[in-house]
Order: C-alpha cells, then sequence, then structure tokens
C-alpha cells in the first residue's frame, strides 16, 4: 500500500463528497432559520459522510444506475446527524467534532426538536423513493436506534456490564444504521435478496468493527485526534469493550485499582496514562483492535459475491478504515 | 339534541374505541420494558383517541372496506403520544392528563428518546402501508410539528406576538396532525382528489377549531375539569388566542395591567379570577370562541359532497365537539 487508507478512500470519493455536501445543503430546507442554523452547526462540522457513502457505492456495486442516489444518500447523514443531536443532550457532553455541542451552543428543547425535526426530514426524503422497504427499513432503524441509546443509558454508571450487554447496544445504537444504508443502497438497485443480505451483513460487520475502534480510540487517541479529551467514556459512566475486558480479566487488586479510577471524575492526564498502560498490560487494547478486525474480515468477506469495480474498492477500502483510522 | 354530544360520539364509536385500544396495546411492542412504561404512561391515561377515530372514519366515509383501518389509526395517536412526550420536556410542564407529567417519573433523556421511539413506530406501521403518500403526508406532518414546536418555543415570554403568528403556530402545532390524519383516511379508501381534499380541509379547519377551544380552556376551565391547573400556558409565558386578542383590544391601563399579570409566575387563584373577568369584559372569550366555531362551520361545510351514514354523523359530531367539549 503506497498511499494512506484515507488519501485513497478521498481520491476515489471526492467527486461524490462534493455532490453529497451540496444535496445536504440543498435538501436541510426547514421554514425557520434557526432549525437551519442548530442543524447546519453539526452537520457542517466535518462529518466523514461515511454513511452517504456507503449507501451510494452499494448501490452503485449492485448495478444501480438511476440518478438519485445522491439524493437518496442524505437520508442517512440526516438520521446519523439526529441521534447525534438527541445524543448530546442527552449524555450532557460539551464537544463534538472539535466544537461546542449544540446543546451548549442553544437551549437543550430547540436541539431535541431539531433533531426531530432531522428525523422527518429523512423519512420524508425515504417517502419520495416510493419504495415501501426502504422506508421501512429507515423506520426500524430509528426504532433500534432509540431504544439502543435508552438501553446505554439505562447501563451508565454500572461497573458489571458484561461483553454480550455491550455487543447488543453498539448494535442498535451503531450497526443498525450503517447496515441499513448499506442494504438500502441494494434495495434501491433491486438486486437479489442474495445480495442484498450480504451487503446487511456487510454493513452490519462494518457497523460493529467502526463502533469498537471508535471506542478504542477514546483510550488511544490524543485530544487534537479526538478534538475532545479521551476517555470521555469513562468520565461520563459508559463502560466500553476495553474497560469491560480489563474489569474481566483484571486480578482483584487490579480490578479495584479500575474501579477507583472509574469514579473519579476527575482523572487528570497523569491517571490517565497509567490507565493506558494498565488497559494495554492487560492486552484490552489489543483484544478490542481484534475483536474489530474480525468483524472487518467478516464484513469483506460479504463482497467476495460481487463483481470487481471502483464501488467495490471503495466499501473494501472503508471497512479497512473503520480499525486504521486515528480519528 | 337530546343526549349531549359526548355520550352521542361515545355511542357511536366504542366498538371502535376498544379496538383501537387493544391495537394500542398490541402495536407499541418495544424490545425495552422502560420503553413501555415510559410510553404507557401517557398513552393509556385516558386519551379521547380523536385522531384515530378521524382517521377511522374518514377512511370509512369514503367507502373503505378493507381491513386496516384499525391498525393503521395508532399511527396518529403514536405520533401525537411522542410529540406529548417531547412537548413535556420542553415546556417543563408538570402535569398531563391529570397525571404527572412523564419527565416528573423518568429522566428527561429517557422520555425524549421514548418519544423518538414512538415517531418513528408510527412511521414503521405507516411504511406498512405500502402507500408511499401516507408515508409522505406522515413525514411532512412530523416536520411541521417540530417546527411549530421551535417555533412556538422562540415566541416564549413574548409579549408581542400577532394573531397570524399564533394561527401559524397552532396550525403547524396541532392542525397539521388532525389534517393529516383525515387525508390518509381518504387516501387508504383512494379516493377522488376532490374528496381527499375536502377530508384535508375538514381535518384542518377541525384542527384549528380544537386547538382555540383548547387554549380557551386554559382560561375558562376549573382546575377539576383539566387535569391541572388553569392559566398553564400564561405561567409558562405561552401567549393564546384571548390574551393576545385582549392585548390588542386594551387600553393603556387594561394592557400594563395584563402585562403584569402575565410577567407573575404565581398568579393567585383571586388574581386568576380578576384575569378572567378582565378577558370577559374585553370580548376575548367571546371573539376566541366565535373564530372556533367559524373553523367548526367550515370543517363541517367540507362534509356536504359525502353522502349520509354512520361515519359522516361521527365526524359530523366530534366537529361540534370541538368547540363544546369542557375538557
Amino acid at each position: 500500500m503506497n498511499k494512506d487508507l484515507k488519501t485513497q478512500i478521498v481520491d476515489l470519493v471526492s467527486p461524490d463528497l462534493e455532490k453529497v455536501e451540496q444535496a445536504l445543503e440543498e435538501n436541510l430546507s426547514p421554514h425557520l432559520a434557526l432549525v437551519k442554523q442548530i442543524a447546519s452547526h453539526l452537520l457542517f462540522s466535518g462529518g466523514k459522510r461515511l454513511r452517504p457513502l456507503l449507501f451510494i457505492h452499494a448501490a452503485r456495486m449492485c448495478g444501480y444506475k438511476g440518478k438519485d442516489e445522491i439524493l437518496l444518500s442524505t437520508i442517512f447523514e440526516f438520521l446519523h446527524a439526529a441521534t447525534l443531536l438527541h445524543d448530546d443532550v442527552v449524555d450532557g457532553a460539551d464537544m463534538r467534532r472539535g466544537r461546542p455541542a449544540a446543546h451548549t451552543c442553544w437551549p437543550a428543547p430547540q436541539v431535541v426538536l431539531t433533531g426531530d425535526f432531522l428525523l422527518a426530514r429523512a423519512l420524508d426524503i425515504a417517502a419520495g423513493t416510493k419504495e415501501p422497504r426502504v422506508i421501512s427499513v429507515i423506520a426500524q432503524i430509528t426504532q433500534e436506534m432509540s431504544q439502543g441509546e435508552i438501553d446505554q443509558l439505562a447501563q451508565k454508571g454500572r461497573k458489571d456490564v458484561t461483553e454480550d450487554q455491550y455487543l447488543d447496544i453498539i448494535e442498535r445504537k451503531t450497526a443498525v444504521l450503517i447496515q441499513g444504508a448499506c442494504q438500502c443502497g441494494a434495495i434501491l438497485a433491486k438486486v437479489s435478496r442474495q445480495k442484498e443480505n450480504a451487503l446487511k451483513s456487510f454493513g452490519f460487520h462494518l457497523g460493529m468493527a467502526f463502533q469498537m475502534a471508535d471506542d478504542l480510540l477514546d483510550y488511544t487517541a490524543t485530544a487534537e485526534q479526538l478534538g475532545k479529551n479521551p476517555g470521555a467514556d469513562m468520565r461520563e459512566g459508559k463502560l466500553t469493550l476495553p474497560l469491560i475486558y480489563s474489569l474481566a480479566k483484571a486480578d482483584p487488586e487490579d480490578k479495584k485499582w479500575l474501579e477507583n479510577m472509574m469514579a473519579d471524575p476527575d482523572v487528570g492526564p497523569d491517571q490517565f496514562k497509567k490507565l493506558q498502560k494498565k488497559l494495554g498490560a492487560l492486552n484490552a487494547i489489543a483484544y478490542t483492535r481484534a475483536k474489530a478486525r474480525t468483524h472487518v474480515d467478516k464484513a469483506k468477506k460479504n463482497l467476495e459475491i460481487f463483481d470487481a469495480g471502483l464501488s467495490k474498492s471503495v466499501l473494501a477500502l472503508i471497512a479497512d478504515y473503520a480499525v486504521h483510522r486515528k480519528v
């Protein structure tokens, strides 16, 4: 590999990316200036547009020859943005993508309602497909996601979250939307159920890998890379795989030490470095990375039945990028 | 009229009402017990099921002979409940339908997310119709409603809301959903555009009348009738037609008096009685009632093109009830 993964992907998708940005701008179209302001704050703050790109290339890899894939791809970014707005209010997080979270700039109720608007906007665009299965998949995604969030919230502060419970949460929180984007691309292209299911499975495993890598970055990346302080999950009382695995593997002394760390809302940089070392020593970083890698491999296996081509390459590169990315 | 309106309506709709209740129970179906708890707290607290009944009878008046009208009618109650949950969090209201509002029993984030779930549930059931126009109408309703709420929020505490701005807010906040329920009934029955538009217009005017009557009750009903203290809108800084009209009509002295009253968050029962008298003296109660009555008349005019029958009678009775109801 000569160029790094990100550069390779950007080279392949940049003409689409520009069109996606334009479609997001054009199709946001609220009546109210305030809604546009709040939604734009999040929507145009440097998101990777992962979900729209997955939808576009899933459709094209399945032979879609229509002209609607750019417009329809906005569904998945609007949905994603809606959930981020609600999550930030729910979590009380201060920063998002290196900027102050929306609810620190506007009152929480307005942010919640802007999230509602984006959700409805996504569903309205979906309704425009006149494809009941697309609409149904999207409505189901939304149900799963809201429940995943509630579930995560209910687990907050608990120290006994199991790996299975964690997998359940990240499936609903992240994987169902990515899975849905890939599946809907296939539905749009009207391919066989076999191919649709392959793309659905590709999206599921990619989503799981993506969230695991994200949770890992919260312990391994720098504040500059993340756009927020690392360790945010732990400070919010959110247990993710590195810590869940560590707690399960640790001897009583280490376990006590980890639990004390988790109970301290003001963990300083030096303490956090010690925690990172401990997670490394307990093999938790390597374990999480390996799990994510396994999901990427399963994701890519699903691409085998498709013919080679640019879109297949993009999807495979994105899968690799999911675990190799630094942000 | 021998029997009162409510009894007449209940006599006509009670077999449907039971089925609607059952369908709401059966189709809520979240994975999580907590979601069911929060949603049920509001959903099964004695709502009138106005929106499902309108949908059912709109469809039947248009000659619908299928078997899906009960199931599909839940869409409109789930949507309504979703917005009530979000509104209560947004407004910080303590009581709803004579019970503590959901967010006083559960943390606000869980309530918001349960609202999201109900929204998605409604859209999922809508997707099941495989009728893109139904889905589109519902997605548009949701966009309008979220924006209506934000708009109302932006106006909160302002003393210079005009009657036109008020009409705009109640249209989005209340009328679009009732309009949508009636219109979707027509779409389900696949009637002519003329009849569909007549039902849409019926629903619009009914919704406007309904909200005006609701806003009026906040100044004229007792705490027992309302299930919460009257004057809640004013205390929340929400200007509705009786007060908007009074402020426009009052002489400088009365205007000053009204504004002082509005600025006082702890208006006692005696003061509130004085306010009610003042609104009466300024003709604001009669004006609001007349406006609501005009909308009811316009609503009923739209029914003229339909053949007589039970469903037409139900719709006409509901229209009359909108302005005659005490709660």
